[in-house]
């Protein structure tokens, strides 16, 4: 069947709880994780080369020169980009490589890549992700607010998304994502070599008999 | 999330075991079965309204006259068809109903429900296929030809069907369909109603603050 890796984009609300769950796809089930270049300050506790791949911005804009990036941005003075290469190798060795990105890189690379499954990870209802914000307790009201403002835009963005998987229970949430990647495997459209094998096989079958 | 049910079109090649599979579907994991009607006599241990619904040719002719089967078909003289009442009723209480049939059947329901997902239970490769013929034991050499033969006629089907699931081990083959069946109900295009509620939830929490 379908031998070549999958491009997963991840993306979702703010506070919806993405991170632990692509944490957990990738040490539950093993998929690749791609990690984004910016050109920021380690934060206490970051890894280069684990959080992100840190770079100055002189390392960044040659990258963008020399085409390196699948996608990049550049928010509040700093650049954040996707390395193509680790991508490409992933998916020609036939490993899924899961990808967490905010909604206007997830279209970027839509464009780029128009077989990559992408998933949104929403909560059950909108005061759960309220709730939720609130309860980290490390942000102030406001923003919160702006976080709540910028979910409500997003809901108009869900629809580009291929799915959208509920964050109500971790485990089950990382299990459901885990199941929209083994179905996207068995599309036909991904197994078109398969049925052109099968068919060849069941002529050479059928004359020797 | 989507709350309609699924209807979800079962086929495959010959002696791939679709119909193991189908039993324990719904054994395991609760699926509606659509049992088919047929005019045909039943087989000894064939229990009416389990293996099929058993009709009269005047029963069935009628039941085709009231709009009463998704779609009907007649092969070798007898009917076969697939009752609507039981499917439609299932779908508006949410509930996913399978049905197994041949592949022009299913083309026929495609045309009715797109929304249906159409899955074709396949071999891991063509050899297997023949060996699990000829190990039935209980069909002669002609009978097997005969089914290579359509099997190799149906291998230009699978590209209509929306996901091909190898049934290599029977347990790994139910949950790859059921995998395939809850992703189905994660897509986006199926969950509009969740979205636009999200969206109206949130625009009452922000102005509530």
């Amino acid at each position: 069947m379908n031998k070549k890796g999958l491009l997963i984009v991840i993306s979702g609300f703010s506070g919806v709880g993405k991170g632990t769950a692509v944490k957990k796809l990738v040490e539950k089930y093993g998929y690749s994780l791609s990690v984004s270049a910016t050109t920021r300050a380690p934060r206490t506790g970051e890894v280069d080369g684990v959080d992100y791949h840190f770079k100055t911005v002189e390392e960044f804009e040659q990258l963008i020169d020399y085409n390196g990036f699948i996608e990049w941005a550049q928010y509040v003075e700093n650049y954040y980009g996707t390395p193509k290469k680790f991508v490409e190798d992933e998916l020609s060795k036939g490993n899924n490589v899961i990808l967490e990105i905010e909604v206007q890189g997830a279209m970027h690379i839509k464009e780029q890549y128009p077989d990559a499954v992408l998933i949104f990870i929403t909560a059950p209802d909108a005061q759960t992700l309220k709730n939720r914000l609130e309860g980290r307790g490390t942000e102030d009201e406001k923003v919160i607010a702006k976080r709540l403002k910028r979910a409500f835009e997003e809901t108009d963005d869900m629809v580009a998304y291929d799915y959208l998987v509920v964050n109500d229970d971790l485990d089950v949430c990382v299990d459901d994502i885990h199941s929209v990647i083994c179905a996207e495997g068995f599309k036909s459209s991904r197994n078109r070599e398969y049925m052109q094998n099968m068919k060849s096989e069941l002529e050479v079958i059928r004359n020797n008999k």
